[in-house]
């Protein structure tokens, strides 16, 4: 992994911006809300995840000396004096900062961050919020589809050779825990965020040996207590065979057709008496595939995910985006919309108001401004996390994220769970909201209130 | 960005792998080989990317004091006596390793880095090394694409905010370099690479503005020198009627018809006397749509690229593996392959020899083992990097991996570079190396030379 520089981990346009701001002797206070403006193929619900890195980022955030001296020199800021320099050497982040908590449950318009600030700052913090807001969201997401799909099994995260870098790797196996999978192969997410952490031997470790019981055998010299054995290396049922004598508690299979193979060695173990042996199925598997196996009644006890879930292959970018909302001015208050072909949006700071049924089951989501009188009826999803700089907010335990992500999918009606189909979650525009945006939408370069 | 831990960045079967040897007093000395099976979707090349990362992870790899605590203490290792974590505390890569230098064009079943090491350092290095070869690999290949579509215009990496965290956007912003792109708007990437930077403005610098006009002003005000005003917050045509006055020198398109839009754009400067105005285009683009609009001829001067860039959006992963080949054990070398169904893997410690035409054109590589007798023609690609545990490897600058990119790519038949179509390109396996896999793959556990 890389060492720390986040001042600089952004786009530029953010500092050209920042500078343009600061030559301008700008005061404005600004809104922006960090939302998705369409949800990803198939997805009817999202998980929001990665506010803890947010957090950190926000309230550790300093340009370093050697940072703005490298800002200093390059020729697009060539035009630029050295009070702006001087300004990002003692920047601080000291704005306001609402967010959904992590697990929760929510869906396409809807702020999963809001942040009012300086417009400088809220400016320059975008592209990191997008970065960690945006990747953990969308693997929180894959992996709830995941674990839907498994009916009650355990899903393991095992990608961390096919995620986008380590810190990837790290940040996928936080989000994927917190999405409902019972832990991960990655030990430093282990030793990082104590998620719980797995592994049983590779194809490798058969391979090194002139025969398969002879790898067997090394390994469970080293692991008596419970030892976990791959099949598949050469042949599976062949492999089954020749795993019977190490008792093992688990036995995994990587290859073939999994269906087939999972009753065959059910079978193989059942008839050495081996009943309480485990069937862990791994090897390019997603959310379709473990839904045909166990729709299907394969006795397989336990999946590991890898590739498929690190990458959200079939859908492996959140298009989050972060838009100014209003802006305050001299007293002023200030709607803003964009009206761009195709990416118009809402004004104003909101917040989501949620409404159940009796019975406990979402009902429908109301988005309002965030001042609106009368209070829409339901429960705000929007938490304040920073007041004035100043992180206000208590993080729960990872376990209780995943709970609550767990609790939150849980209370959606089945139709949200349809792995195939998208199927748009009521979010109601509160009458005030409406107008406001109508208004705009028509007359968007004049919004003041 | 996340600290260090580089260590604990691994799956936990490696270290159960490791433990299990180390119990048996493995003394095996093991190859290993970094190889793609299968080329990803549309593609008929790679490019090398990552193995300045990977060197520096195998030249710092320590365990440190924490972090063997932390194994000691996880129940999946409780069998394991403490000579293990003793050991590990010791741990240094000792090895020797092989690789095709950054920007290097290969294909399918072609080692990108052979290992060679005591079978625990070997086997302790393959997530790590999977991670970061496997995602720059692919990400400088579909930079490859991008730039080749853009028929001689400038491709920027644009995509920091939907790349899968900060690190990964880092790690993108290196690779699309190497690929061919001119540059990113990742100032870090600036910073730690010496890749050039760059970067406009967004629409809430337009939106924080009573009127667009005031905007440009604002922003004109602080960069006189180079203005570069984006255009289509409200209306893309009136956008570019009201920057005229500003004698922009360089106008962004984000959204809408950018074939259309770009002709009317290009005839509002020039009718202004503004030809030397540049037209930069961004939104949402990738290689099938910038090649669209090249090859009709759209007056657009360089493309900003992001989301299916630094995703690879149409084959997010890069299914690169790592493979024991051989083992030498008391003096006596063994040959290894994995016969699991559809996984088959090539024996033996392996070279890349490749061929050129008269004319410079790439004609056909040979894969041959390390040691063949006699040497196949052709130009060896794998460089030795580490001599027992040291780095002997003079890094070229990243400029010139990138240089190295663009030549190894300009030297392939223009059917390689189909965007839709995959031309399998010859990799020749060589008589000795044919007749060694058919022996093994009949009888997989008795590979002794």
């Amino acid at each position: 992994m890389l060492p720390r520089d986040n001042a600089l981990a952004t786009d530029l346009y953010e500092l050209t911006m920042a500078a343009a701001y600061f030559e301008n002797k700008e005061t404005t206070e600004a809104t922006f809300e960090l939302f998705v403006r369409h949800l990803p193929n198939n997805r009817s619900y999202l998980i929001a995840a990665g506010l803890e890195q947010a957090v950190e980022y926000l309230r550790d955030l300093r340009f370093e000396k050697q940072h703005v001296e490298f800002l200093r020199n390059q020729p697009s800021l060539k035009d630029i004096d050295d009070g702006f320099f001087r300004y990002l050497q003692e920047f601080r982040f000291t704005g306001d900062v609402w967010a959904l908590p992590e697990g929760t449950v929510f869906f396409a318009k809807e702020p999963i961050m809001r942040i009012t600030a300086p417009i400088i700052e809220a400016q320059i913090v975008e592209t990191y919020l997008l970065s960690t807001i945006n990747f953990q969201t969308l693997i929180a997401t894959k992996a709830s589809r995941v674990v839907q799909s498994a009916r009650g099994r355990d899903i393991i995260e095992f990608g961390g050779r096919r995620a986008h870098g380590i810190e990837a790797a790290l940040l996928a196996a936080r989000s994927s825990y917190i999405g409902g999978c019972v832990g991960t192969s990655n030990v430093l997410a282990g030793y990082k965020f104590g998620i719980p952490i797995y592994g049983t031997m590779a194809h490798s470790f058969v391979m090194n040996y002139e025969t398969e019981e002879e790898a067997f055998s090394r390994f469970c010299k080293a692991f008596p207590s419970n030892p976990a054995l791959l099949l598949d290396t050469y042949d599976t049922v062949k492999g089954a065979q020749k795993a019977i004598p190490f008792k093992p508690s688990l036995v995994r299979l990587d290859s073939g057709d999994r269906f087939e193979l999972s009753f065959e060695v059910r079978k193989i173990l059942d008839e050495a008496g081996l009943n309480e042996t485990k069937i862990f199925v791994s090897g390019d598997l997603n959310e379709y595939i473990i839904d045909d196996l166990t729709s299907k009644g394969a006795p397989i006890d336990a999946f590991g995910v890898g590739t498929e879930l690190v990458t959200s292959r079939d859908d492996p970018a959140l298009p989050g985006i972060y838009k100014i909302v209003e802006t305050r001015r001299d007293g002023r208050r200030n709607f803003r919309v964009k009206t761009s072909e195709g990416k118009r949006t809402l004004p104003g700071a909101k917040q989501v108001y949620r409404k159940f049924a009796a019975n406990g089951e979402f009902e429908e989501d109301i988005l309002a401004l965030r001042d609106e009188n009368p209070i829409p009826a339901g429960t705000p999803l929007l938490t304040q996390i920073f007041k004035r700089g100043n992180v206000i907010y208590n993080a729960p335990s990872i376990r209780a994220m995943r709970e609550n992500a767990l609790n939150n999918v849980s209370r959606l009606p089945l139709k949200y769970m349809d792995l195939k189909t998208i199927q748009p979650a009521p979010v109601v525009i509160s009458p005030q909201l409406e107008r406001l945006t109508e208004s705009l939408w028509e007359n968007p370069e004049h919004g003041t209130a």
